[in-house]
This record gives C-alpha cells, sequence and structure tokens, in this order.
C-alpha cells in the first residue's frame, strides 16, 4: 500500500470513529431528553426527541455504507476488519437505543394529560441516570479503546436490572392499589423494559470494545437480572 | 481466482445460506413452543426452550466467524459482500428474534401456577399464528432470493401491528375489570409486545432480502401501527 493510500485508510478510520461518537453523543442526548419529555409531560419535546430519532437512522445509514465500502475499497484484515465490522455492530446497537428512547418519548403522548402520583417517576430517574452514565462511559470506551472501562460497563448492567425488578414490582403495586392508575403505570412498565433494553444494548458495545481491544470474547456468562419472570410467590420477592 | 479457489469460494457461500436456514428453522420451532408453553402453562416445555435458545447464539457466532473469515480470505467485492454483509445482518435479526422467543417462554414461569380465563389467550394465539408464518415467508424469501415474496412479508407486518393494538387494549380492560388478573396480564402485555417486536424484525429481513435482491432499499417507509402510544383519548379508540 502506498505511503499516501495507507494515509487515506486512516483517515477514513478515524473517520469512522467520528461518526460513532456523533451517534452515540445524539443517542445519549435523545434518551435523556426523552425521559424529560415524559415525566415533565412535555409533548412538544417528546416531539422533538421523535424526529431527531430519523438523525440518528441516517448516520447509521451512512456508517454501514462506508463501512461497504471500506471493506470492497481495503481490502482489511486483522486488527483493521475487527475495528470496521466493530463499528458496523455498534452502529447497530446506538440506532436500537435510539430507537428505545424514541419509544419512551412516544409514551408522553399517551400520557400527557393524566394526574399521576408523582413519586412514580422516581425509579425510572434513577434507571435513566444510571443507564445514561454507562452509555456515556461505553462511548468513551470505545474512543479510548479502553477494554478496563468496557468490562466495568458490563458490570454494572447488573443494577439496571435490580432497578427494573423493583420499579417492576413498585408498579404492579399501584396498579393493584387504584384501577385508574392501570394505563398509566402500564405505560411506565414499558418504558421500564425500554430502559433495561438499552442497558442491554450498552453491554452489548462494551463486549464488542473487549473484543476490538483483547481478540477474545469476556469470558463470563453477562449478568442477567431481569427476574420479574420468575414466579410471583417466589419466596425471594417476600418482604 | 483460480477455478479451484472458485468452487470452495462459491461453497462457503451455500454454507453461510445453508447455516441460515438451521438457525431461522430452530427459531421459529422455539417460537412456536414458546407460545405452547405459555398457553399450556407447561413449564418443562418452557425450560427446553430457554435451553435451546443457547443453541440458536451458538450459530449467530459460527456465522460471524465465517463472514469475518470470508471477508478477511476472500475478498469478496459487489454482489457477494452484499450477501455475506446480508447474511450478518440477518444473522444478528434472527438472534434477536430467539431472544424474544426465549422471552415468551420465561413468562411460563411467573404465570404457569396462576387461574386465568382461557379466552385471554386468543388474542396472543393469533398474533404468534402469523408471526410464525411471516417467519416462514421471510426463510423461505430468502432461499430463493424471492424479492416479492419478502416485500409481501414487509407489507403485511401491518396486520401483526394492529391485531398488538387490539391485543393491548383487551388486555388493560381485563386489568380494570379485576385487579387479580393484574399481575398475569402483565407478563401477557410483554408477551404481546414481543411477538411485534418478532414481527419487526423479520420485516427487517426482508428489507435486507430486498437489498440483496435488488441492491435498493425498499422505497417506501416501513409500515408501522403500534398506536398504543397514542393519547388514550384518542376518538379511533372509541366503540
Amino acid at each position: 500500500m502506498s505511503q499516501h493510500v495507507a494515509k487515506a485508510y486512516r483517515e477514513e478510520l478515524l473517520l469512522l470513529d467520528h461518526k460513532i461518537a456523533q451517534m452515540g453523543g445524539l443517542t445519549e442526548h435523545n434518551l435523556g431528553r426523552a425521559f424529560d419529555a415524559l415525566s415533565n409531560q412535555d409533548l412538544q419535546l417528546a416531539e422533538h426527541v421523535i424526529l431527531s430519532d430519523k438523525e440518528i437512522d441516517r448516520l447509521q445509514v451512512d456508517i454501514e455504507s462506508q463501512v461497504i465500502q471500506m471493506i470492497a475499497l481495503r481490502g482489511p484484515l486483522a486488527e483493521d476488519l475487527r475495528h470496521i465490522l466493530g463499528a458496523l455492530k455498534i452502529t447497530g446497537n446506538l440506532e436500537r437505543i435510539g430507537d428505545l428512547a424514541k419509544n419512551i418519548a412516544k409514551r408522553s403522548r399517551a400520557t400527557a394529560t393524566e394526574q399521576y402520583p408523582k413519586p412514580l417517576m422516581g425509579g425510572l430517574r434513577n434507571m435513566v441516570d444510571l443507564a445514561l452514565s454507562q452509555l456515556k462511559d461505553v462511548l468513551d470506551a470505545y474512543a479510548d479503546r479502553n477494554a478496563d472501562l468496557a468490562l466495568s460497563v458490563w458490570a454494572r448492567d447488573e443494577q439496571i436490572d435490580a432497578m427494573y425488578n423493583s420499579v417492576f414490582r413498585e408498579l404492579l403495586t399501584y396498579m393493584m392499589e387504584d384501577p385508574r392508575n392501570i394505563s398509566f403505570c402500564t405505560h411506565l412498565l414499558f418504558g421500564a423494559k425500554n430502559i433495561e433494553r438499552i442497558g442491554d444494548h450498552t453491554t452489548n458495545i462494551a463486549e464488542t470494545i473487549h473484543f476490538l481491544v483483547h481478540g477474545t470474547e469476556i469470558s463470563t456468562d453477562r449478568p442477567k437480572n431481569d427476574d420479574t419472570t420468575k414466579p410471583a410467590n417466589d419466596p425471594r420477592d417476600q418482604g
């Protein structure tokens, strides 16, 4: 490969990472705003988020076509091929996170006019705060190729799952106490599940980073703690 | 490329499609069994499904590493590159469908001992039946590179969305009628959402096939009809 071609190739790899960072930043921004729209019953903000998800989708299409072009033109090998295919995976996860944030924003439409007990939103807010900090860390880990930071993101996903389990049970209690809460709480249940899924996609990105840096999978099983599918009378749920 | 190498290359492409077919067949099988486990409250079957999802995951890892190897060794171009990256996308969608089927099976654990009015399951059964027929068609469309069949799968996803909307409202009604239904219905709500998502992933596969065959995106917007996030007092919901 001539020096000129090698330089152009390096620049393409940098551009790829730049687009991932841009897509990640927008996704993070949208998730925060989606939750604000839901909790403040701010329909205008919700519509902004829904609309700007198209920009995230556009970036994914852009990254995908750059990946195809680079594979066809550069014939990447070993580490570079891992880099390029890693970016392809990460862009897929970011697109899904964007979609899930959009779904949270959409739930504002169904809930904007409903009265609800304010403490209801507390559990969700904690989940979103953690999901946002995880997303920020995983994007930093990608930019710096920091496998240790990626591993700590991966391990911390358990906490989001634990929060989800507690929010799930709390919302069910509200629904049983007063049937007028059912519709609103159902939307929050889906919102909570969306955040839990965002945590999973963030974990997937962490796994990809680990593979990029070390060339091996994370060796232990991924922490997975959605125990809301356990029997309702599971003794672990008592008290 | 020598004749020998060209033959080996063709065989690798065939092997890739063979693995996709195998993964798709297993996913279809698991979805049907997951629903049977849930509706018949058959915990043993549920555990079978949960366990056999690992085989689906294993196939994905296998396909991904074959893709990386083929890109590195064969330097695929144009149509072949589209084929290989298409397989990579489809395997990702199938893995998610497998996961969602596993989630449905897992809900059996939480609901196996609960009494529930049998008609409750009817709406979900219709959804699963359609999702299964869509999945079968999209796998056939991939095997035969039949873009027309893929397009008809893509268009029919609206029907799953419409069913989901009606199941969502029906389940909410049951919950409001009798708080003892809340826990069970919540699990069914998530189950219904899982099937709706399976429809989306099937649609994604249809889009990939269209791109494989024609080299262009499907030109109209994807039908998307989850209107459960519309305001609860939307006039379209009355009567």
